[in-house]
């Protein structure tokens, strides 16, 4: 942390600073230059930050300089992550295709989009039980009924379940069916879901806010790892712009940037992002080209009578040529199509 | 809603529309243009969303034009609604000061603020028990223990309490405590607290989401109006754009679309908006001009001190220079500072 | 300028920039703390710029802590300026109304608009030869001929002219006629137009770009400024967010903020920002709260058979109460109605 | 376009607005629904644009169905164009590599860099005489003397020119030494320029306004292909944002939206939208994966001496990498990388 401070502060003003981090515990470095001083601070940045500093007499700014995340940045665990949902890896080796229905509707649908999926390499299920709508008057999953459908689909197939959870007090129920808990972008800041999920003692995937920075987006990581559980996998899935053309604006850069600064795995999804299927082929290969360590896509064996996000969900015609552009572009990346580890299939 | 076809649409695909909306219990009128082909519909919107109507082969568009929201809309409720927040008025004929610390932290420091905040006008007071922090490692709020000293300095000071609840499951604590339930920003889509806000027989004030639509704010007032409350009073706090001189961008003009949409009051946070002490007064003038029915505010006796956005509260100083800005501007908006409803005093 | 060096950065890398430095004429003024290097930089921050620090090893980032405008700056000229326009003041005492049509279209309705404008108050008469348009087959104004019916409209009404010139080729025809120029939102980085209007001799307004932050609006205030043109108006005109309800945002927290960075006078578009006659009057309102300076309307005899933006112009009934309204707040912010000075009336 | 009458509107409202549009040459189908009426225009859109029906009696909304621009429409040329740049084709069949320094400084640097490229595989260099920068105190680039070493250069390397162009008058200047004419970001909107360069007979590349919808961005291509030329290049480079860890957000699903809407070709400039140098080589991957026609990269040889953009300039070491990648990916894509066309080299 680095205090400017403006050009008329007195010396007594500086001084006053260095003996308040000094209370704090702190150390300060004081450099004064012809127009201005600098201090820099070195301690507990986030007691620092209580402090209010801006508030002293004299400073002009403060800015903070070391990441405000530590559990899954980059800093202090250089090697990437692989994260396992029920033996198969998402991480720096591989491309993980996961695939499903954006909302369990059915038993039929659901199995057969399951199926869709396998067909096209996708080794875990996405599938949502709970979905948090903008209206109240839209479908809003089926709960519990959806979860029991989602493990029906598990057993006949044996993908694992990715499925989200909207609130902290069903945590432990969607747990208790799924592999891996979603946290979607409308709850990316929903403090107290983090700390449920990351109590859970199961994988997460965490979407970014579709309005948080990628600051925000490993803060709101920082809030699961805290509470011990480190296997989260991050997912971009587009933010909120002035373009209207698409549903949101994928931000690619948001992947090799994510994995610049954390250790995580970061995935993306091009179906929300774009909100129309005709886009979902190239974002996935954008994805994948930009270094993601997988992508989840909404497929609907009928989009045209889907209860939630159809335009968007790709059809068995879609999926093949998706499956064989995943196929083409994974090696170049020298990356595999993520199977189920062997070991944990015998 | 309409549906534009596409310029090649055959008279068959539009057919297949219109017997589709036939089946679904809704009318479709087709106008038949040179170069286009226009079907109007009418019936139930929120059931032909469903149909993914945009996967129809024709369809170049679907442009919906009735509003989604209906209960807070001002369409069947044209005049403008006063909320009663313990007998303390806000709606169309007056200015509501709402006025405390941003965080509870001490008895003295809470009741030394609620003081301040009295004897500017405010006629409710704010403070935050639990507090939704972007950080894990920041101070998260007392919890109940903050609920309690907010009581007490009710009980004190005679001011009625406005305080944020964050999890669906804390509603019931908080109702048992507060007098104004307060949705924050980053919750204005967790939908499972907007229905049991709504469910808690209690105003709510909802804060607009940082990356928030008018609509979709409006929209989030629905699913707390759908359980039964129309309690409910809308809180303007800066959208989330590309300045960054401002913490967040003061969307004056969502003011009076607000009011023009729905028959809900609507006032506005110049403290959190603009995140700088400075600003608070200019905004908070902005806000009467353009029509708010009032404003919530910051304030603390020692912001140097603040665990909690100290940087933008304001001291007793500023509060005099707000109070009498409050009072020169409010009678040209034809509005008082509200004040407790007389029957209520007695 | 603070450079913040890596935690595993070499004493060698921090010497390497501190001899840099001192080769480009400047101080480097080292702070070694327990985690990270800080340099703090001091002498010709332009020239620091373009020694692209960023790339040097070891550092981890680079702060500029000077404002980047120099003779907009407030820092220097504490005092706010005034610029006068044939006379009318624009500035820290008074609230000027600047009125007129979008478009200049014929003379009728020219004078016409003026005549309303001025009977409203308006003491500067607004009206565009010259239009920048978003496509090629809309109406781009009368060009010379427009700038012809100001002349005479002027003659007539006493309301001296600004207007937009939008190539750095026209100024000289535009400045033969106008009294202020305007260089709109779409202009606000054509930097050859800027050091035009700057080198023309004639008061210039500049509206704010609509992608541009505050820092980058001063800058282009700087270009013109570089030029020897001090008599620069800033305005505020609304910027692109995700709102989609209004046609830009207002950004009404941009006046304070501007004022404060600067000693130029700040204005407010409500017409173009909201894009909607219904907001003209409480964004206007919201205008003079804020601090605004003045504010720049569009009215229209006519506005349903307006070439131009006519969704946005004021009636003559809206007219009445605006210039009540702007009559009723002046007065609360220390200020009055501008009128052209005496002396220039002799 | 479509006209959606208020629930209250009357037949006399409906009546009246058919009455206009048939005065105006067009024709009005009405549709009368339960709620609502519908009406849908049939004609000449730009002036019923201009007849500011939204200010009618009765209107709710009006809603624009078609393009707002025709020449660069793929509606009326489904088949995606290939533009030539002295030889050199842009367009589906090739991924085009442009490169060369930011900014013109020194003959030994252009050469230097344009080495560099060509090696790499670069068909064209592009190079900056005339720099629109934010600041009038930074490097404003050489003029017609940058110019005459791109012309240089090109005499040395065989690699033809794109070059930047910021003022209308200076068009025909640039167009004596260019074979490519760029228009950047920040003129986007200049239509003056837009026009001239447009009238130049030599082919266009245009980059997005850092605040245009696509919509946007091809009415500005329209503004060019009206007068004449339809040799236009558009180049996604990065969208205004609220995120703030890149310089600008890249908006990959700019690229296949384009090319659906426009037949024009789409290349990404991944230097600029990242402004770091990490990022240009997973940019370009994805920028290619997503079906971009080419990629415009800023090479220098010595980054860190730039005057223009250092930090995001590639250096020999990452041309290789480069050029790789482009060569491993543009075969999924069926595509080579383009080179001159033989016929031309004879």
């Amino acid at each position: 942390m680095v205090i400017v401070m403006n050009p008329d502060a007195t010396r007594e003003d500086a001084d006053a600073i260095v003996a308040l981090i000094a209370a704090a515990g702190g150390e300060a470095f004081v450099s004064r230059g012809v127009s201005r001083t600098i201090i820099g601070l070195v301690g507990d940045v986030t007691h620092f930050e209580t402090l209010n500093l801006k508030s002293m007499r004299g400073v002009a700014d403060v800015v903070r300089i070391s990441t405000p995340y530590k559990l899954v940045s980059r800093e202090n665990h250089p090697e990437r992550s692989t994260v396992r949902v029920a033996g198969v890896p998402i991480g720096p080796d591989t491309v993980t295709l996961i695939a499903g229905p954006c909302a369990v509707e059915t038993p039929e649908q659901t199995l057969e989009a399951a199926l869709m999926a396998r067909a096209a390499g996708a080794t875990l299920l996405r599938g949502g039980a709970y979905k948090p709508r903008t209206s109240p008057y839209a479908f809003q999953g089926l709960g519990e009924a959806g979860l029991r459908i989602l493990a029906d689909v598990r057993a006949e197939t044996g993908l694992p379940i990715v499925t989200e959870v909207v609130d902290a007090h069903d945590v432990e129920l969607v747990a208790s069916y799924a592999d891996m808990l979603q946290v979607g972008t409308r709850n990316a800041q929903n403090f107290t879901l983090l700390q449920a999920v990351g109590a859970a003692g199961m994988p997460v995937m965490l979407k970014r806010g579709m309005n948080a920075t990628i600051e925000e987006w490993l803060m709101a990581a920082e809030y699961i790892a805290q509470r011990g559980n480190l296997d989260i996998v991050l997912c971009e899935r587009g933010i909120r712009t002035f373009e209207t053309a698409t549903r949101n604006t994928l931000d690619v850069s948001a992947v090799p940037m994510a994995q610049r600064l954390s250790h995580l795995p970061v995935i993306v999804d091009p179906s929300h992002s774009g909100g129309r299927r005709d886009l979902v082929l190239p974002l996935t290969r954008a994805a994948i080209a930009v270094g993601a360590d997988g992508v989840i896509i909404d497929v609907h064996p009928h989009p045209e009578q889907a209860l939630c996000d159809g335009p968007q969900a790709l059809i068995r015609d879609d999926l093949d040529e998706l499956s064989r552009a995943i196929r083409a572009f994974a090696p170049l990346m020298n990356r595999t199509l993520a199977t189920p580890e062997p070991s944990l299939l015998t």
